[in-house]
């Protein structure tokens, strides 16, 4: 703590964070506590912010709306890239509840905000019942040592659709 | 080719493929294609089948829908999933007409399918722009070291929430 400029420091003590950082993982927290008392799924909750104002947030709802990818950093860019009609969050800053699992991470390197950060960390997720431990490695695995089997076949033809993507004059690209 | 069963093999020569699995890459791949000449977005598709019959399907919808979240595989798990009722893709089979990025491959472990089949890989996928690699680097790299810089801060606040998960005694467990 450093109350004389109203700034704190990280848990590891290396950043300062300002009161605002302060306020959005708060909200962050309070979401995940608001979707597990509503049911909603899992204890996790994020913001997205933008110039200082939350442009997208959300908590987990798995088990809510039967949606396995509706983990509380999706929802939260989903709405944010929605706001922005845009798909990247350029500029942008997420505060979450919990360091992201390996698709929320996925998720977040696609939308490619400034910076994230997180207050929980995946140990202590692991402890209460998430652990993200087996897919982080199966990720690193070879994809033939999976233990969702995991089968190539018909690469010539999917390739034809790569030509014609590479072709293509006219595509948005991402 | 074994035609005297009507089975094939896979590219790399190790497992037998059916018929049937054939037609359902063939969807995926024609829906990839339908996509990009649809400008819906990047040329992937991917299909959720359960005993016999798609129940969910889709392309990749990111420039189109704003969503950088919208890749094939999600869409299609998040479509099959609404159909099944279910988070859990128990006993299905998904064919997709690439090898899932990290995210992807995030939402099909959470997903849980039986299986997965896919036509190209990820080094097709990079030598048309959709480079994968950067993102399974990141998720190896310890958090401290990442390209999006990633803070950890008020993670005892965050534990609060899910100490009340944890004992919270009616609960969805995912």
């Amino acid at each position: 703590m450093q109350p004389c400029n109203g700034q704190l420091t990280t848990d590891d003590g290396q950043k300062v964070m300002t009161e605002q950082d302060k306020k959005f993982m708060r909200r962050a927290i309070e979401l995940a506590q608001k979707g597990i008392d509503a049911d909603q799924g899992g204890p996790f909750g994020a913001v997205v912010v933008k110039d200082g104002e939350i442009i997208g947030e959300g908590c987990n709802r798995v088990t809510s709306t039967n949606d396995p990818t509706a983990h509380a950093e999706i929802v939260a860019i989903r709405e944010a890239c929605k706001n922005l009609n845009d798909f990247q969050l350029d500029g942008c800053v997420i505060y979450t509840s919990c360091e992201p699992c390996p698709m929320c991470l996925g998720a977040i390197y696609w939308a490619r905000p400034a910076r994230m950060y997180f207050a929980c960390n995946r140990e202590d997720a692991a402890r209460i019942g998430f652990d993200d431990h087996f897919i982080y490695d199966e990720i690193e695995r070879p994809i033939e040592q999976r233990h969702i089997e995991s089968i190539n076949f018909l690469r010539e033809e999917g390739l034809a659709v790569f030509e014609n993507w590479a072709h293509k004059l006219v595509k948005t690209e991402y």
